[in-house]
């Protein structure tokens, strides 16, 4: 845990959030300013700032939240229909905290280029 | 490989790309339509059809394919100013060819909503 990292305490708890998945390796949440009928974000709980600081070591870990953000996409409904998954790394993606997470967007058609 | 699968023949060679990397388990290559001074899709040698198709013991490997566009971004220059990376899942999203792939953007300001 790093301190003042907001996922950090979204993660213990410390922070609420509106958790729609829990586990010992990854926490996800709804986004608090959602850009379609489900977004989350899926965290690892572990901190990692951005994708520039993996390792080997992380594969199998980010590999996980890739895979629970489908599994969380079944369970709403949208495995069908479809959903858009997207890091965002640094300034010129937007990413504002610095602890990776993995958006999860769906309900709605997705537009080209992403943003 | 899966028969009529365009990035099992980008894969193999029988259909020609702009390889940007290449190992036994990921191959990268730019995309056809970019929509970034730097847009390339990092796909997988193996063939998965969608997200919804992973299973825990493709989580090394997924991971590996994030991991690795990282690793294209800092090679390409852009670690610092920053990259957005996105799956597509089925129609909504966008996916027309399904064999997963995390298309990596970078080169310019990135908005949102990522479409």
């Amino acid at each position: 845990m790093a301190d003042d990292c907001l996922f950090c305490k979204i993660v213990t708890g410390e922070i609420p959030a509106s958790i729609v998945y829990r586990d010992d390796r990854i926490v996800a949440f709804n986004d608090i300013n959602p850009q379609a009928p489900l977004h989350a974000l899926v965290v690892p709980t572990r901190h990692i700032a951005t994708l520039n600081a993996l390792s080997a070591d992380d594969d199998a870990l980010v590999g996980e939240v890739v895979r629970r953000a489908g599994i969380i996409a079944k369970d709403k409904g949208f495995e069908a229909h479809g959903y858009r998954t997207v890091f965002n790394t640094n300034a010129a993606a937007g990413q504002t905290v610095f602890h990776i997470h993995l958006h999860l967007l769906a309900g709605r058609k997705f537009t080209w280029p992403p943003g």
